[in-house]
């Protein structure tokens, strides 16, 4: 996976002071531009079964992938206008998830632990 | 940034390995995930205004951080299942706006331009 | 179904003023946090396969419940604001839906007809 | 408002009966479609401020209008699906919303009340 965050939020960043559109980008309104690409990905996965979600073809593949790419833009100009460090905070969560689920106790147990999906990766 | 996505797939799949929820993993149900996260995440910031999100005070953007961090945790986790290179996808997306939206043209006018919004950034 | 859509939106109507909550109930607030409540009705559903959603047994069945509550009441608390029949509004997508999918061609075709989807119902 | 929910339901139903789309209604899939629908329905709403989103003008509130239309469409095919009345979910989180929000203690305080959000109305 290519990795440069910072690249790519430096040139989040350009984009935006050369269309004067910093003022439209603050947290509130990126956040609600984030929901509605990740509902744009949900879209393409809506009727497909969970099998099939894993080998959705080519052209569907495509549509996801450009999905993807949205809503990684959005969330890295997101973090970038807050000073938050994403692969930080996803690590401090994974450190939390980690310590609350035993390996042997949640085993192969993501659907019958009430609530165990939300914060649970 | 911390920018070492790779790291962070790979301790998410060693996460889902070592309590068998790999099962569980499919990107239909990875997308639901994020879908949900990323509605924790807009709930914080729903009844501020534009400019108080800029500076949401250290309770808040712990929180918000912390949803970040879950959004991206299920982000990079869906991308390596379907072996999506998220920084390739953003970049391919933002070479597509840049030819879109001449700065010239669209100066200062995120919210004129009707139907603006989704895929611009 | 009950189906008084009037007297709840009567009834948030009071309670937001009681509470001299109009000032945030505005349709872009509203409208967030209808998505944070969609986000938490899809993170009951997650980890279920699309069977298993079908007969979530008592216990999810009540969270759901409860998450459907709360989609309503924004629902309806946001069309209320912006003066929109939500039933009308559907009817009228109905209507277009039915022109465009014929029951002969789109017989069982959910998911091979690409993009059938966000329309479609 | 226009109330009838049982003939928006009992119309949606027919619409997956005659081209044998109830396979694909399953409650999994259903609010991943409304998921999607939301999110459409924030797009058009994320570059407005708060203020700008009471009165959009015609054009966009044509375009939410049939975002609420798809929305209402999905959550009553959904509701149906799974036997759950919205209308009397909506009055059960109201009445412990406001065993919950007094209103002299609230009064006005939407944004300072830590995580009032989410289920506050």
């Amino acid at each position: 996976m290519t990795t440069d965050l910072d690249g790519l939020a430096e040139r989040l960043r350009a984009f935006a002071r050369a269309r004067d559109w910093e003022q439209f980008h603050t947290p509130k309104n990126l956040a609600m531009a984030l929901a509605g690409e990740v509902g744009e990905l949900v879209a393409e996965l809506q009727w497909l079964t969970p099998d099939e979600s894993r080998d959705p073809g080519p052209e569907t593949l495509s549509r996801i992938t450009a999905e993807l790419g949205d809503v990684t833009a959005y969330l890295v100009r997101l973090a970038d206008v807050l000073g938050v460090d994403l692969v930080a905070a996803a690590h401090a969560k994974l450190d939390a998830g980690e310590r609350r689920y035993d390996p042997a106790r949640y085993r192969g147990s993501a659907r019958k632990a009430p609530h165990l999906p939300p914060d649970a990766f």
